[in-house]
């Protein structure tokens, strides 16, 4: 017996690589795919596991794994969101022991290769660009929570941002900038409320899309006095316009673009010619959510105190 | 004005990679290095750089990486916590809009190339085993707090592990186990008591080999009837033997090695040939800590319901 | 002095990102950007560099450096070829020691965050999709060489894919297939004619779309036995249509999508469900060049014996 | 029918991941691991799958990977060398249209975990230094290649490394370096003649630990002028100790440490505190050979003009 405590615990199988082709029209020439990475984490009565090598309340990670291919077959995956629901759900309610079921879920977008000269269409590019996320938790206790999101959007402004006006102390050497490029790769995180959580015709493939749009626009229609005053515009702006997202948190690293000092070549450099750092690189994170709404996302490895 | 609420929200420079070369002996010949990845977070009164474009409150992140730099020369580097914990008591300290400051650090291991045939030692080889991790915060209201850790050491019981009398539901197809691999890339974090971080002759070093050994020693001398159990006994091991010690949380993917079928060839395979797997694979998380003792270390993505 | 040859050996400075913003329009209201990584290798007499520790001849990589962002400031960015040849060229003809330059470079595509509300124009967000890839080599004794490229351009056709008819050895256990998914991250490089090459007004970015375009509709449209018939049709696509190109070579990792077998939970599979696997993977690689051309692309660490 | 040329092409199944255990002692409780990542390149006589869809000539890159597992078994691994020999030979002799085969091993080295209290030793920990290579060739007509080799493995000299002496020319703004860190990854490659490769009894292992022991000591004692002078000495004491290695390549990235100016806060810096860079990087790359004996190891990247 062990003499300290078992505090919080998880296992399950993570990243579960599934690709769902589903054929449409009346010959079923028309292909449709979606592209997931799936990672299922159950939490509930697994002292015995730990502490005797009794595994008789353990659902293998194997069928985990294998759930997720089952259910992508009987039930169809119609969005993430939708898909991770059906698969929370499923292991609480199915195996008393567990009593919290998390997945989580990357999605791969790809587009299709046009191909004009026939009827058929199977042919797809991966579209690349970011990766859309999900978080589904479905408690016991709590019910469901999800948590959409996406991450690797990389986007800039090549002017309209500045930096100044900032605290110099001893170790301060930074110029103010008055013109300067503002670069940061996107991951975003949103709440949906429980109304949107809980309605089963909540279209989560067009939430998505407006979400990504704002969050888009309002990086660019910002005139940026730091990359937190463009976090919070971006924020806001969802809540705005998002009536069924109640939290948002962005993780905003600075990729730093340098202007290259080029006058020992006699040459200007009136904001054209600018190196691309890698490392070490600002990193700015917060979270906004409506008034009277209670922050669910979790932050970065925040330490509770 | 926002309508909205600014919750958790910090900034600075991440990813700060120093080295620090400390020359010993009588004429400085004998070399020592540190080499470490240092990245600063700050938390406190930043509401207006998110809201109005006022930076007054703002330390730039560029000062946070100077004052590394700088605190590698004025201070050195005895070890990660010691030098995480100078940083971030002189932020908080020193600039009264930062109620707390989060450093986290990653240290990278070399070791002497020998030598023989001079006195000057200053060759080295990066050790490439486990990084070594540390994440000091400070805290105007609730002091400090030490988790120290270390992540990718991969380890391997090539027998005395087996996985049997689980769940077996309609989407189970596993077969039990009777003498399996067993492997794992460690992620362990373990926090400190107060009276450690507060000791200003503790001896950081010294405790991080101590813990590493029993998290070795503990997954060598297991015989384990789940991963679980496993990532169990490696965290009760470090309790024991370590009072200054008061948490253990590990992270523990199960690198899956599937006995490959050899049948179809005609050959027996009796647990000598495997295929290591990449994905998917199991992922057990686990926090143990003493009795009576709030936990402090972040579980991954947790949501607070 | 030696006892032993000093054969082929190359320096310069690798990885330089240079990103380059071009004001257009009247007021410079409208932003271009180009986004390159640009690695510089020097070919030629440095013999005396490896063996005696004199840096008579040595042009110092910090300056191959220097001379890529100044070269961004005063000839522009008209596409990679374009500034690879121009930097090529140079490095050759300044410095007598300096017989052959190799340039090679990485583009990332960005495309416009439109906001239709506003006149400027200087908001991006990265494509992401394959990365543009240039080789430019400069020999003062056999002049230019450009080859062009693209990599991570992932690919998939969820049908029109089979494989039978195979070679069957003791060791063989695949069973033929008859509807596949055939799916593939291209690396394909293609080598210029010298009349291409050393036209100064050859259009490199039309090039590349064409290029682009041809292998992708030829992945699209061939209904394939083998990904090696896949990867033929490709490069002969190319060759049909781009008069100018003289070789083409594909490297094309067969990434598997194995049907998922949902017997065991009483269900079918009509090519609906698949894993999608990343390791092992199946690699093929080849040339196709025009009759009466010598190939010039470098094969994969091919030993030449 | 192709108007165009099918030059080089090769395929076969890449990174075949591979433990085999080995059980020694009276009682089989002495477990010794190999750990490998083989990958597999045909080539021969594959015209018509690429022209035709004839797949008659093609052994399935699935039968390659069923090999790699069976001779596993079959033959133990008693080298990566050795298990490449075996399969490239077995390619070859068993199927008419493979002409040559190309076998290309990682090996991923472990050492024990200690457990002191008991006679079974099954405890490993993974290493995590450098990774070992294999490639080898063996062709129908030129026989047998053998070229061994490392990568990642990092090392670094806080002292006796100077710069000065070169060339200065119009973009040259370096400053001459009197006192500077070197450090580099070595990717080293070297091939073995073909009296070690056609002789059974050959000891690769021990081979690997003293080429591996003499890089690092060249590196270690060389007083530095260059990076490339380092890379000359450290293939000239290669060539000078092992009278069985013929060649060798290496690759140097120069892994800048730029000494940080800490003069702005009133601190001096006399090569003490370095900030540690990524990219841009130099990159020395270069060939040394015994007199007489052609080169056999291919040059990255090289186009044979």
């Amino acid at each position: 017996m062990s003499k300290h405590v078992l505090a919080q615990n998880q296992y399950g199988k993570a990243e579960n690589r599934i690709v769902k082709v589903t054929r449409k029209g009346g010959d079923g020439s028309w292909h449709e795919i979606r592209d997931l990475n799936v990672s299922v984490a159950l939490r509930g009565e697994f002292r015995d596991v730990h502490l005797t090598g009794d595994n008789a309340n353990c659902l293998p990670t194997d069928t985990t794994k294998n759930t997720v291919y089952a259910f992508g077959k009987e039930h169809g995956i119609e969005s993430p969101e939708a898909f991770g629901i059906l698969l929370a759900r499923h292991f609480v309610s199915s195996q008393a022991p567990i009593r919290e079921a998390q997945i989580r879920i990357e999605e791969f977008a790809w587009e299709r290769i046009p191909v004009p000269t026939r009827k058929e269409q199977h042919s797809f590019v991966r579209k690349g660009q970011e990766v859309r996320t999900a978080q589904i938790t479905y408690s016991e206790t709590t019910g469901l929570q999800v948590v959409s999101g996406l991450k690797e959007l990389t986007v800039m402004n090549s002017t309209d941002s500045e930096f100044h006006g900032y605290i110099k102390d001893e170790y301060t050497t930074l110029q103010e900038a008055y013109d300067r490029i503002l670069a940061t790769k996107v991951t975003a995180r949103w709440a949906h409320s429980a109304l949107a959580a809980d309605d089963a015709g909540h279209d989560w493939d067009r939430s998505y899309r407006k979400v990504r749009k704002h969050l888009l626009e309002a990086f660019a229609e910002t005139y940026s006095y730091s990359l937190q005053q463009t976090l919070h515009q971006m924020a806001e702006r969802v809540l705005d316009h998002c009536p069924r997202v109640n939290e948002v948190r962005l993780n905003l690293p600075n990729k730093h673009h340098f202007l290259v000092d080029l006058e020992p070549f006699g040459l200007g450099n009136d904001h054209e010619v600018y190196f691309a750092a890698d490392r070490m690189y600002g990193l700015i994170e917060g979270t906004v959510h409506r008034d009277g709404v209670q922050p669910v996302i979790a932050t970065s490895d925040w330490i509770t105190a």
